[in-house]
């Protein structure tokens, strides 16, 4: 554990020397839970949400995209239930004057027991060798089954939404567990109350005559009010489905994590409209598609798992996390969710619009079930950039630091360097740029000796240095380093686009998957 | 002009049909001001956004880009002096309820003076014929510079940033010139109050400890505030540049002309960082620049016009629109502006940080001078759009719409179309298909007679059509049809891609810079 909040530290300052990731106003102190991509964060964002919208609206015929505002008619948000239930119920600790999610200190509280519950399990284990069966043991050893009940007493008091009488229940049950504020351990609480997590602002000319409405909290609503615009004028027939990349706001009270949860972030999703009945088979589909997605990046299959939700949200009848295993552990990257036709109906309910699709093959109209495939854009970014950075240990006794970003997702494919500043290598390393720089972002480099140059590109995540040096005025060939191996090769100066080119096109990699 | 209104009428109604602009939230029946980009013009706008990006960051060598939070801590807004100065001077109708802008009313005006002086203009240069010298007469016809006396008198009395004291000013001015409602002809006024047309909201989790903050009103102190994080991280040197595309948000009180003023959108900025004193060469250069640019699309040079601002605002030193000939006039498409050290120091006033850079060549430290190059993305879209919807006469007799986008902009660069449904001509048609999606967008399409599938695709600014027929059969030859000019040429399969990518590939298009 210390060696993995080790590597986040390293993640958060190579983040910022580099040039990915920047505090948003800095000058000012920043402001909290809000990120800015930096020079090089701005580029691996691109491409990372170019990855995807290629794979999701080019490659499938029956996807197409949308790029709907932030701000909508607020009634949507009554229609999609944020209004009235996107709340966090919070309690202040008199003393401290500290905040928490009520529902947060109920389930540290319990991930405590779990924890105790998992030391039996080791215990046992050893004791048992061989012989030992975990499931019989979990469900025989008095000590263990009494955990069990105990947080399942706990979470049963729990309920997702929480309504106004449950949340002096949750009081109650956090005064019973005597549960205190982690920092100063006073057990001097407020009531808990309600706090909805959309961010409000006002449009229109004055007080008078303004209306109310929100920053998005989810680029989904966005979807489901054009469905039927998107259908009709794009002669869309069910299956079919919509993508959507774009900003969502969400007024988090414990935002941390860096970029993990932030207050404003970015979304890349796809809603996808199917017949009833037919949901169960397409929310397995899109659960593998997806993850053969992520894993085309080779970022290793060992670092991602499926969470399946046994609590499903009132809108699913099926749902599931892809999970990644950040430096602070397995977290969720993407949601597949069947949403059924709740969102649908809801706004077919508030807008008094159909919203049906007449199926040609069945003859009849129907509200179309929906699938959705939900990403964190942000979360994708920390996914990839905390797993490419490595300290590596070389055959000299020496280290290095490598940002083994995935080619096609690095900002800089190559760069162009010339061994020494004079007996004209500059001009010819220039031309090889200007050659370049029509196809892929290059970087030129002439400052420092070559092998500091190469420690910096590796640290930036450049998959390619081309080196240009005396054997070049001979025979117009380069070395070509490869960021992982640190390999060279001679090669001629004409083969060099088409060498980086296999490497770094976006289609080579949608091929794996 | 009834032309052209008509025109707009069918940009309005042909993005709708053809799935480029809805209206925002439209089944609760919109939202004022505010537009969807549905799924072609998704496409459109995201391949503008990236010709310019490309253009910008991927060619130019000192250029980088970045991608800052929409919300920023609030002094950003102290220090750029919107919070105290963004502000529009309303004035509210008592009679007929309606409100509005207090310069804009004296505005019109003063345009209603203006067309009287070119009606004189109009009616000299008939009577004189080849002898009229249009200077000659602006200075000497008596009536003509009583005109223009009084439109300088109204114009002296309205500063650029209305003060407290000026409000009652333009007051006593709407009174004096006897302006009325141009809806009732009422001229029962209130009295002019100011309003500030950024978006406020609350950051953080309840009344009691929350910040209040903005929607950025413009994307450029994002830039300006990690200016040196991104020269230090970055080792930029000046001259240099900070690029970035994103979302601004302004609460408009007169929005209008579809997505030409909306209170969302999107701009596309590069600030240029150079050292104090070469600003207006560098100005200069950004003016040709651009405008080679806006050129390279193709789209005629007729269209474009620079406007040269007398009248400067508080920060800059110079400043010209490039603007373009839209179907309500020409209008600003583009703003290149030289702003000074205007913005640094004001953070550097208000956060008491540095923002200077060290020039190793004078060997001294300095605050740089900016110059901004500002187009919006939206109005680009809508030039692009407007100037592109074309009614052809065709020599039949017949007339067909057809969009001539950019063929490097279009969403989809081809349309692989079956001639029949049978023969296992649909086959071949979707082999073509699943071999060019990997390369480009592009839609496959077997409904409907031929003919009318063109019409369709010329409708929708599909550059080719590939349609598969028996001849295929034979000899693994299709026919490629030019939407602008309708021809069909014979060619091998295997030409097909090449051909496509010959006219759609960005970088053929910015060679033309």
């Amino acid at each position: 554990m210390a060696i993995q909040e080790d590597h986040f530290k390293k993640v958060l300052s190579h983040a910022k020397e580099y040039g990915y990731v920047f505090q948003s106003s800095e000058i000012y102190d920043g402001l909290s839970a809000v990120y800015d991509y930096a020079q090089n964060g701005v580029e691996l964002k691109k491409n990372i949400r170019e990855y995807w919208w290629k794979a999701m609206v080019q490659m499938h015929e029956n996807i197409v995209g949308i790029d709907a505002a932030i701000l909508m008619h607020p009634t949507t948000w009554k229609a999609s239930g944020h209004v009235d239930a996107f709340n966090d119920p919070l309690i202040d600790n008199k003393d401290s004057k500290k905040r928490y999610r009520a529902d947060v200190l109920i389930e540290e509280y319990c991930a405590k027991i779990e924890a105790k519950i998992d030391k039996e399990v080791e215990k046992a284990a050893k004791r048992f060798g061989d012989a030992f069966d975990k499931e019989t043991f979990l469900s025989t050893n008095q000590r263990v089954v009494e955990y069990q009940e105990k947080i399942n007493a706990i979470l049963s008091r729990m309920s997702k939404s929480l309504s106004n009488e449950d949340l002096a229940d949750v009081k109650a049950l956090i005064e019973e567990l005597e549960i205190a504020d982690p920092l100063t351990g006073s057990r001097n609480w407020t009531e808990v109350k309600q706090f909805n997590l959309m961010f409000g602002t006002q449009i229109g000319a004055s007080a008078e005559n303004s209306t109310q409405v929100y920053l998005r909290p989810e680029t989904a609503q966005g979807i489901f009010v054009n469905f039927l615009n998107v259908q009709k004028s794009g002669r869309m027939k069910v299956p079919f489905g919509i993508a959507q990349t774009g900003k969502a706001f969400r007024n988090e009270i414990v935002a941390r994590q860096f970029i993990f949860r932030m207050r404003e972030f970015e979304q890349m999703e796809m809603q996808f409209f199917v017949k009833p009945g037919t949901q169960k088979e397409w929310y397995e589909q899109w659960k593998q598609t997806r993850l053969k997605w992520h894993l085309s990046l080779g970022m290793g299959a060992e670092n991602y798992r499926f969470h399946d939700h046994e609590k499903l949200a009132h809108y699913a009848d099926a749902a599931a996390d892809i999970e990644f295993k950040f430096p602070f552990g397995f977290k969720e990257l993407e949601g597949i969710h069947s949403r059924t036709d709740f969102d649908l109906k809801a706004h077919e309910q508030y807008s008094g619009k159909k919203l049906q699709y007449f199926d040609p093959e069945e003859n009849k109209s129907y509200v179309p079930y929906v699938v959705e495939t939900s990403v964190g854009l942000d979360r994708l970014f920390l996914a990839v950039f905390s797993n490419s950075l490595q300290e590596e240990a070389l055959e000299n006794g020496t280290s290095r630091t490598v940002l083994r970003l995935p080619a096609v997702l690095a900002p800089y494919k190559a760069a162009i360097l010339p061994l020494v500043k004079k007996d004209g290598l500059p001009e010819i390393a220039r031309e090889i740029f200007e050659d370049l720089k029509w196809e892929f972002n290059v970087d030129y480099d002439e400052k420092d000796a070559v092998g500091r140059r190469y420690r910096r590109q590796d640290a930036n995540g450049t998959p390619f240095c081309i080196t240009v040096d005396h054997e070049t005025l001979q025979d117009n060939s380069v070395t070509i380093r490869h960021r992982d191996s640190m390999e060279q090769k001679r090669v001629p100066i004409t083969d060099v686009k088409a060498i980086i080119k296999a490497e770094v096109d976006v289609k080579n990699w949608l091929q794996r998957m």
